[in-house]
């Protein structure tokens, strides 16, 4: 997988991959990272990236040309993906991410300040993703978390396969809680069915959390559980 | 606002909040950001953060010891919170962010690998935040989320406090589309209503804008939206 990421910020980009899991997979060329920065395709002498928005108001506006032109010069794959990070976008959730990790290649447009000229959308045409209903100072972030999360996805990043498969949401309900030593801790002790060794009773009781916790800290998760259950045993 | 980050890869951290605008509320003292490292506070000569699940299953568990110690180690204000990132939390969102900004300081629990050993959350008894239903590495992109839009909305770290206010979901809608110079760039032209200088159209338009994109985007949202102002107007 091959990301390119277009942003005024590229140490943001730079300084997280450089650590931890992904710069494993880098290392390892299970992924590939690319910044861009629109400021290397100004025109005039200030490297000026933003101006007045017209018809007034605060804040500046991401100019047109230098995206643009930040977007064309990056070597497309045949199977790629464009996206920009921007609060107006579909939210990111566990499908999503799956479906980006299908791609070769995922070009992501982070936005700064106000906004993007409403013209660099009409061109490029990318698909918008959010990260939540909360607004942040850029796209960088998000586009961290679409790396992070999709790379995951990627055989070759993980440790162990096992690992992503039992995380949250991958059968749509929370985690179970965890446990590991000392047997007791200031006075709070281990579940004693995960220590007696019968794996189905403690399949059973992690199940019984997960879904005991799903239904009363996202009620919408279980739900759609609950539904897709249904739907599942026609 | 001071922020006390709990993680293993402190450097994730302190590399985002030495770029842009976090970078200036920290030199110019609106934010404070420390971090704490959970494998200064191990016990064992080999450093352990983490051990094998009790009941068996892929992963490694963050033990309660470091963690709780880490977190005790912590000076607290006397208007403070505590908040976990995990999967498991509620989706944070701008009225979230909004509650968030009110405390003097914030201290945050980021996890790794497989997550927390259950104990972590019986002793500290965190607020848990999601960034939403996908899963992350770490805790590291959710903790710089919280501090770069909860920043945003101290006074002093944007150049100007309307800039915040005018941002998506400050009003409940989308934000309307930017346009900046040129007037007409690869022949798509800046709507003339922003041209003319008439602000009341002007608003019209922007306003209109914001409803349909906000309709044909998020019909949640705009949902929400119809059914507070029916509130409202009562």
């Amino acid at each position: 997988m091959r990301f390119d990421v277009i942003t005024l910020f590229p140490e943001m980009i730079i300084d997280y991959c450089s650590q931890s899991i992904i710069k494993r997979a880098i290392e390892s060329s299970v992924i590939y990272l690319n910044t861009v920065n629109p400021r290397d395709f100004t025109l005039d002498k200030h490297k000026k990236v933003d101006d007045t928005p017209y018809g007034g108001g605060a804040g500046m506006v991401l100019m047109a040309q230098p995206y643009v032109d930040a977007y064309e010069s990056i070597e497309k794959f045949e199977n790629t993906k464009t996206i920009m990070l921007t609060p107006q976008g579909q939210p990111l959730n566990e499908t999503k991410v799956k479906e980006l990790s299908q791609y070769d290649q995922l070009i992501m447009l982070c936005g700064h300040y106000e906004g993007f000229d409403e013209r660099i959308r009409d061109i490029i045409q990318p698909e918008e993703i959010s990260l939540g209903d909360f607004v942040l100072t850029g796209g960088e972030l998000p586009a961290l978390c679409v790396i992070d999360s999709v790379s995951r996805k990627i055989d070759g990043t993980l440790g162990k396969i096992e690992s992503a498969e039992e995380d949250s949401f991958a059968n749509g309900l929370l985690e179970y809680p965890h446990y590991t030593k000392p047997r007791e801790y200031r006075g709070l002790k281990v579940p004693e069915v995960l220590l007696n060794g019968n794996h189905a009773e403690i399949e059973k009781f992690r199940y019984e959390q997960q879904i005991e916790r799903t239904k009363s800290r996202r009620p919408d998760l279980y739900e759609r559980f609950v539904k897709s259950h249904e739907v599942s045993e026609e």
